[in-house]
């Protein structure tokens, strides 16, 4: 049986969610762990995992290799893999990157929306490419098995990571821009070149990210990603929804803000719409896989097709990405 | 062929070393990582540690589970087992504990020397037993298969560590009190309950805790071995040399005084003798251990006895301790 992997949520997680991810038939996730934490930040929030996997042996188990998927598959539980969509928890210290692989964190991104000390991220004005700290970063995860994750970084910056990492990468939640014009969302040349080197696109179903956003039709969703197969090559796609359910507004502006700036960011939104978007009908929470799957069958994709962008082809890339080079 | 384990080094640690351990045959060494540093520092010197392993692969590896000994053997090679002294690196925070499990760390003292937020240390005029915090980090360290270690404790709060402890705990560098009174030795009393209840002590080689200090003769401490045996069993004994090699004096120093004291503490030494002790002649450095192996077989020990003292006590000990309950 084919494995369901979603390569992108920041739930409020809780019991009422750890559940619905098994209603949904979710194998693994991908959660983000750290936006603008510090090193000990991002521990403590490591520390309320390790507290749940306590509280729910029987719903979920810890994620650090591949065969924890069919683990979790087999037993009835969802994995839970980490990472971090900002490079803050390694400060300025390249022997943090070893030392957070080892606490189980397989994807980190080199920047979130702004300059970060490794690279340029997809808000900034000029974007300077990967910095001297980033060309080491690149290599030394490379060499421990943390993956490049390039979704929030602008266009150079982001070929750049491509051009210097000698393993694949990923863009774990984005969509093309050809599609829908954000600048969170993804060029033509990016997406060629990630996934001409065997990296993975997820695509997300963040309204923002969407073709006319929370009222985004299934059937457009799925059209985009049709044609994304043809331009890439369906066993480089997989799905980063960026489901953010159940958490307060609050959430989203220390997603925007941080500790950055004493002024408010709207980010993707607006001051008259600042708080998280509503979802699109067909996927309101994780029990809605199901409409996925079928939209995919409807526009065309094989059953073997449908299942490698479901899960299938992030399972392969994590068999080649985790472990040492 | 028995595996050669020392259960306490604190090392200036480098290559020349490295090589002597295994001219030595030693098979698994475990290290202290922490006196009195903080979690952030502590893992600092994880880092080092994680870059001698990418420097030296032929010599050392990480060791983490009872077969990593095994297979430092077979390969030639010495596996380090991490520990703290001093239960400084979990703060207040009693989910440090299985985060700290996660990053290797296999043992931690509950104090060193001082009262602890956990138990009172050996020099402490008043000991007051295992503190409320040091009962609920006691269970989580049962839990998740972080060995107590009572090395530098005070009498009362080791009977307090052994008796609310669900699994065998360690004295892992220290002699009985009836060969050689120090502060640092231990009651019969003490290693009587420890090895009732299955606990491991390791002989301390440091000269401030042998019968005439860096003068005490071979056949002395053999001897106390011997009787060792006949109090508490054999299969509960082994080493812990708690050899300082190429330690400048400053860290002595750290290692009384840290940051809790703005005055001079001396320790076991004195102002007139303030520094590393020089080492008995028959054990100056990794490569002696043959010394000890000839010692203990004069003073009437079988080979299986010996092997047993020299390692594979400890082998049987890290098998039922280091994975969870």
């Amino acid at each position: 049986m084919a494995v369901l992997i979603d390569n992108l949520q920041y739930c409020n997680f809780s019991e009422k969610i750890f559940r619905q991810l098994r209603e949904g038939g979710v194998d693994a996730i991908h959660v983000t762990i750290a936006y603008h934490e510090s090193f000990r930040e991002m521990i403590a929030n490591l520390e309320r995992w390790n507290r749940w996997f306590e509280q729910f042996p029987t719903l979920i188990m810890r994620g650090t290799q591949a065969h924890h998927v069919r683990e979790a598959q087999q037993t009835q539980r969802t994995a839970v893999f980490f990472g971090f969509q900002n490079p803050s928890p390694i400060e300025d210290d390249i022997g943090l990157i070893e030392i957070v692989h080892q606490l189980g964190v397989r994807f980190m991104q080199l920047t979130y929306n702004n300059q970060s000390l490794l690279a340029t991220g997809c808000y900034e004005d000029e974007d300077s490419g990967l910095t001297r700290m980033g060309r080491a970063v690149v290599a030394e995860m490379n060499r421990v098995g943390l993956v490049i994750d390039m979704s929030h970084s602008a266009e150079r910056s982001t070929l750049d990571a491509i051009d210097h990492s000698t393993r694949p990468i990923a863009i774990t939640h984005a969509n093309p821009d050809w599609w829908h014009p954000a600048l969170r969302n993804k060029s033509d040349t990016v997406l060629k070149a990630l996934t001409n080197s065997g990296g993975m696109l997820g695509f997300s179903l963040y309204p923002h990210h969407l073709n006319n956003g929370t009222n985004c039709r299934l059937t457009d969703f799925c059209e985009m990603v049709a044609e994304a197969a043809d331009r890439y090559g369906a066993e480089n796609l997989g799905i980063g929804t960026d489901l953010c359910q159940d958490q307060p507004d609050s959430v989203v502006e220390w997603m925007r803000v941080g500790r950055w700036t004493k002024d408010i960011d709207y980010g993707e939104g607006s001051a008259s719409n600042a708080g998280f978007p509503p979802q699109p009908d067909w996927f309101n929470d994780n029990r809605d896989w199901d409409n996925l799957r079928d939209g995919l069958r409807e526009v065309g994709f094989s059953r073997h097709e449908t299942d490698g962008i479901l899960g299938e082809n992030w399972l392969n890339f994590y068999k080649s990405s985790f472990g040492p080079a």
